[in-house]
């Protein structure tokens, strides 16, 4: 698509979430009121990422209505269409084509640290080649685990959903006790899963063991963990993270699957499948059955969260705001004359809960993955007082439950 | 526990609902203002069902505040506990013992069709031995399966999450195209699996197919649909009933698990539980893959909606409303002198959608399953504009969605 000079693309890229959306639009928005509001500049969506860029498959978004685009904002998922690619340098060399092909002067790209890099590396080409290209990243994942900011657009409404999917699900197991395993989304960060902490109202509600990436997970231990807390509650609701690991860093989803229950291909998937849940349902109704005696064996069941995690259409009323304010804040530092750049959340108060935008350095989102800082867990299975400070304003409040 | 003379009891029974507790509080409710109001009867909560009742765990819920009843009334999950038991001859005779020890003469239970049984079995044994105690039921069940009823409370906010999870994870498997299994609950009839056609917005919207139990399924058909409709929009949303069944009537879980995938136990266990979606997901990307030569294989992935189907904490406003009444109406029928029988929802227009309550035969409701009727269904794998008009006012308004 050849149209005018001095274009725009903007894109999403990864898993979506339920605040994508929102920072597009802000994009948008953004850059329609800063650079393309004097100008003939058109802002162009890719379709399905950079791979649309590449085959040119754009959407001119530049006369898009405002009512328009507000129900797009509060749609979840990427309404653009998304891309799992991860650009190598030849993939890269084409985006910078297309860009030059098509005049685009600005690339914007919604994604995770994967998209932080493909804007660093397209951008270091364009400064080799000579092209005027400013290349900006807006942040986007449930897991929040890309580094520089206080936490990630998607994030708090994906905890919206784990901490009120495990406060309900935490009544529906009083009413018909047992051990219930959730398993939650986060390859290798636990915030999500840890959000689950959130659900608590009383003393003795779940979650009331939290398995996250970043405490080596021991099969007999957890055993043990639950064997504790089903003999003194009869119940037991646990929160694992898809990605726990052993102490040699191999995914638990691996071991336990390959050690009987790997499927027809030999594959081990974790998302997308309730594989790991299963297994570790089976290794509590082996041991625990086993070990009890002839005392009556729990009623073991496993729930794997899966997708509606990051597509519940119920923002949290902080990541809707924050995700669009990321975009527009992007758009505003291309205004502003910014080459390239990521856009971080600070944080400047808990209570009542404040934050702003500021720009760092691609280099520091790109490529890299954040963990849970030790000051956020207790003990090896739980989350701390300073991690449930933390997660509580970005989730919002949560329906209160009454118990008989 | 003795308490005066002329007592009821209330209790809950089988899967928790989203709106069960309204049930609980309006049969309380009902009966302080009914048979309680004027005389020393006290109503006593069973803790978790029947078995509380034998136990003597009973909680006094006659002086209960109405702003304490309002909170349990909009908790899902059952407030007093649920229980599994199906009582047989000897329970229902230890049932019958427990009240006349303490003096009960009403007999409420909130449950399926075991539950309308278990009233129909302990009123039948009341009669003989000549002590006066009524038995009404309370119908529950997210799976619409009770017979009698134009619809059961329960299932409307069931449907009402199933619709709307399909709605946005549809969006998500157009953001990252491929195919996309998610498993209902409905182990009998497929009711709340069809309420994921109202998740449709466009003509292209999924789910593209639905399987449910009453229509018999067959694998190789099974993996032909998805590769036609695959073939066709580059991705596949599928519903599929965690009840399906062979031509023979063998659950499709059970022949496709022991194929290959039964766990360590031998067991095959659907409800929490990933397992059948998992076995959907193989089946499709073995023979998807190997019938497609060298095209790019799909990605598939399958997620088991699980107990957020039946706890979600948004019920649709026909069911909270519905289920509140329908408690009501039965402490009704106790102070109007009635000896026994069930509640029936009678839908008296379908838009503006308005409903009544009559009283049915417990013998109509027990030990019984009722199954989508010949005219909710489309072809193999789809369901009805009938079945859409009977289910789009229960589950109400869903949230309008956006695509670029």
């Amino acid at each position: 698509m050849r149209s005018g000079t001095n274009n725009a693309v903007v894109g999403q890229s990864g898993g979506p979430t339920a605040v994508i959306n929102q920072s597009l639009v802000g994009v948008v928005e953004g850059f329609r009121s800063g650079p393309a509001a004097s100008r003939s500049v058109r802002i162009l969506g890719m379709r399905h990422g950079v791979s649309g860029l590449v085959r040119g498959d754009l959407l001119d978004l530049t006369e898009i209505p405002q009512d328009a685009l507000d129900r797009v904002a509060d749609t979840p998922s990427a309404a653009l269409g998304s891309s799992r690619d991860k650009p190598d340098p030849e993939y890269c060399r084409r985006i910078l084509e297309a860009c030059r092909e098509s005049d685009v002067r600005w690339f914007f790209y919604v994604g995770g640290n994967d998209s932080a890099d493909t804007c660093r590396i397209v951008r270091a080409m364009a400064v080799q080649a000579g092209y005027d290209l400013r290349c900006l990243h807006v942040p986007k994942t449930v897991d929040n685990d890309l580094l520089g900011s206080d936490h990630t657009p998607g994030f708090p409404s994906a905890a919206r959903f784990v901490a009120t999917a495990f406060r309900a699900d935490s009544l529906d197991n009083r009413s018909l006790p047992g051990v219930k395993i959730n398993v939650v989304m986060g390859r290798n960060a636990g915030f999500l899963t840890g959000a689950a902490a959130l659900a608590r109202q009383r003393e003795d509600d779940g979650p009331h063991l939290i398995y996250v990436p970043e405490v080596p997970f021991d099969s007999d231990r957890f055993v043990g963990d639950v064997d504790r807390v089903f003999s003194r509650l009869g119940r037991c609701q646990i929160a694992a993270s898809e990605g726990i690991v052993d102490g040699s860093g191999r995914p638990i989803g691996a071991t336990l699957i390959q050690g009987g229950q790997m499927d027809a291909h030999g594959n081990v998937q974790l998302s997308g499948s309730g594989a790991l849940g299963d297994a570790l349902a089976s290794l509590v109704k082996d041991k625990l059955t086993s070990g009890r005696g002839t005392a009556k064996p729990p009623r073991v069941r496993a729930d794997t969260f899966g997708y509606l995690q990051r597509c519940w259409p119920d923002p949290s009323p902080v990541d809707r705001s924050e995700a669009r304010e990321a975009g527009r804040f992007a758009a505003r530092l291309a205004a502003e004359g910014a080459e390239d750049g990521s856009v971080a959340i600070v944080r400047t108060s808990d209570s009542p809960y404040s934050s702003t935008f500021q720009r760092i350095e691609l280099g520091e989102v790109a490529a890299q993955t954040r963990r849970m800082p030790a000051e956020f867990l207790a003990g090896a299975h739980d989350v701390s007082e300073a991690f449930l400070r933390y997660a509580r304003p970005l989730v919002g409040e949560l329906q209160d439950m009454a118990w008989l």
